[in-house]
């Protein structure tokens, strides 16, 4: 029977809840994402230290709603929309396919957004992001190559600047994988290599605010500051990379004066941009754009003009009642309440309610700081230390997707706290192992 | 102290033995590898059908002897020998360092095979081995991409030609890869996709000779022959791959007639040759080398005229007190007690004690052909079914390297077993992910 069409766009945490929340309605769903699994963010940067593996921490589409007939995945870019004709564009991933569109009475636009190199692309090949999972792979062989190299290398400055390790951008991502940064060189590798000793390595972490994880409050900063010191990291405040290449970093500080550090692994984790589908929107509805590229939505999360076109997550800010647009902070919560929202809204509607504007409740914010630190924020609640560490713990736990990768994760969690280890630093997408090192079948 | 210095190449099931075997001697160790982990590879398949992530089957080799003091770890490449200076020259992996020498008293050589494309390496490109990492999750990315692109894809002829996999040779590998595709056709993916129906795909087991697992009695290759049939792939003997390309595979039959077999999938598990070091200690030593690359080794793996030399694994053969050079199967326990025997060598040698020669104990062999099936040929002792498979599933726990490896794996076959689902089957390594779907952080 010809049900009502739901396009989702992106299988995100945001897209992902949308589609979980209508699965049981009577519609025809089509959730598009251009990779075939759902990627858990929050723990990437985590597969860039080698404390998980990629297949941790993501989980097949096609596997969560095998059991919903009337959900269809397709996995396909998003070429473009064609609004008036109520169509979505793609083209096949695999590229031996022609384009095709696909038809919807209500579209779900959840792209979220990447990591920006503040109009520099040129920076993104000396210094790989951790959002990812090929960049954060990228990454692990970088930061392990370095240590490898400098086992090798009898030259002490060379030496020296291969165990430089820098971060740019000290949000929650910045802050836990410098942590981690850290501990690699203080404690998981001490006894790794015989040439060199990994303490001899530096960790900085460059943060253009006056505090680290800017979203949280002061206090909760400061903590987090010392614990990182307390791990052996520094944090460099007040200073904006004004450029990166091979030799390693140049900030500018608070007097202007710009300082060149040289090191060969440099980690990305500062601004986001919203997904090119936002500025598409924008242009398809006149609505608004903002210098991150994110759409301004109505208060309904709808394109002005365009009741049956919801965007959330990342790619938005939301409009007011009073008139200014509002961002919403890039955590994961915030897309999955919108995803909600979103089903929500086309549940109504099929059964002719009205329906009340999105409102976020904010639950709080948590990070962790290397082994059984962390700080939350969780209603004005302030904690830092172990409990806090605990909460961040179970929480990432439980919102990871597929019973299996729980167990995987805290096994890896548990194992890695017990032994001071790092189970899956390997260095991989090297040039292609040719000799094979061992006789195996 | 100026200890005796032995000098390992290869991290491998052979090298590792050699090492771990050693590290308690009064030697000085270093082992020198191009990767940075030890690679499990009799499941390095089970990547490429997504039951496994690589970090589950593999382990960092300086975690493995980060204790051992005497132990030095390298990652490099191995350049070519000086015999007379007694001297390895490596040039690390990493560019940047100029090439260098590491001299040894006893050098032991375990540098394993790599597939060989029976001198048709422009085959590779189209047909992916699953014996290496990267070669392994490229595969994986070509198994489940058919699928992807067959559920887009609107005409009969191509869905079929995508939903067609060809599997070249048929010894443990080629077998046990063969099975787990097919049911990955015919279970795990059964519910996964709308438009087209995974058990349409056909899996062919292509294999030159006459029975399947040359290896094994024939009693047995007749019982993996029907249990491979049942998981509904298809067994195609006697026939020779003359040609892969784009479009699928020439093969030739017993009547020298030519067929070509239209499909987008192929994965190489024929014939292996040994490492290009072999073919380097051939000629440094005046040693025997056969048609696969593999130099003829005297009976205590020793090369001629160089005593302080020995060579193990895929890449030798062993010269018989009768004069006639006899291979080994090349399976892991062969490397592993050649492993241990170069160890005892250098002990005995150090204490001045007599050195018989090597003698390889076959304990046997095992194949699995699926979930809950496997032929095991173990002294004579010949069980099928699912105590074979409980053998097989038992002694691959038990090699496998790392407490936490045995673990994640076990997890993953468990919930494979109970959901016949396979958790990591994620498309990575494509094109690199730009617009990250979800707001993570």
């Amino acid at each position: 029977m010809a049900q009502h069409r739901v396009v989702v766009i992106g299988g995100g945490f945001g897209g992902l809840q949308a589609v979980a929340k209508l699965r049981r309605a009577a519609v025809d769903i089509t959730l598009i994402d251009r990779r075939n699994f759902h990627l858990f963010q929050p723990l990437t940067y985590q597969v860039a230290t080698g404390a998980l593996s990629p297949g941790e921490i993501a989980y097949p589409l096609r596997a969560i709603f095998k059991r919903d007939k009337n959900v269809r995945v397709l996995m396909a870019e998003v070429a473009g929309f064609d609004l008036e004709a109520r169509a979505v564009r793609i083209e096949p991933v695999e590229a031996a396919l022609p384009p095709s569109t696909v038809p919807y009475d209500t579209l779900i636009v959840a792209g979220g957004s990447r990591y920006s190199y503040f109009g520099h692309d040129e920076w993104e090949s000396f210094a790989p992001e951790v959002k990812s999972l090929e960049s954060a792979l990228a990454a692990r062989s970088r930061i392990l190559e370095a240590f490898e190299a400098a086992e090798l290398d009898d030259d002490a400055d060379r030496r020296r600047r291969r165990l430089t390790f820098m971060v740019v951008g000290a949000g929650p991502t910045g802050v836990e994988i410098a942590g981690q940064i850290a501990e690699l060189t203080r404690d998981t590798l001490r006894r790794d290599f015989r040439a060199v000793d990994p303490r001899d390595g530096r960790v900085l972490l460059i943060e253009a605010a006056d505090r680290v994880l800017g979203t949280f409050p002061p206090s909760l900063s400061r903590k987090a500051e010392r614990a990182l010191e307390h791990l052996g990291a520094t944090v460099l405040l007040n200073r904006t990379v004004v450029g990166i290449d091979a030799d390693g970093v140049a900030i500018k500080g608070a007097d202007d004066s710009v300082e060149r550090i040289a090191g060969d692994t440099v980690i990305w984790a500062a601004g986001v941009n919203a997904s090119a589908l936002a500025t598409q929107l924008a242009e398809l509805t006149g609505a608004e754009l903002d210098r991150a590229g994110r759409v301004t939505v109505e208060p309904d999360l709808t394109l002005p003009g365009h009741p049956e076109v919801l965007a959330l997550g990342d790619m938005i800010r939301k409009r007011e009642t009073t008139g200014e647009a509002t961002p919403f902070p890039g955590v994961a919560p915030v897309a999955m309440q919108q995803g909600r929202y979103a089903a929500k809204v086309v549940r109504d509607r099929l059964r002719g309610r009205p329906v009340k504007p999105f409102r976020y409740r904010d639950k709080g914010n948590l990070a962790t700081i290397g082994r059984a630190r962390a700080v939350a924020d969780i209603n004005g609640l302030r904690l830092s230390g172990v409990f806090a560490w605990f909460i961040w713990l179970t929480v990432h736990l439980f919102y990871l997707v597929g019973f299996q990768n729980r167990v995987l994760v805290f096994i890896r969690w548990s194992v890695s706290f017990a032994t001071h280890g790092r189970g899956a630093r390997l260095i991989t997408g090297a040039p292609s192992d040719e000799v094979t090192r061992a006789s195996g079948r």
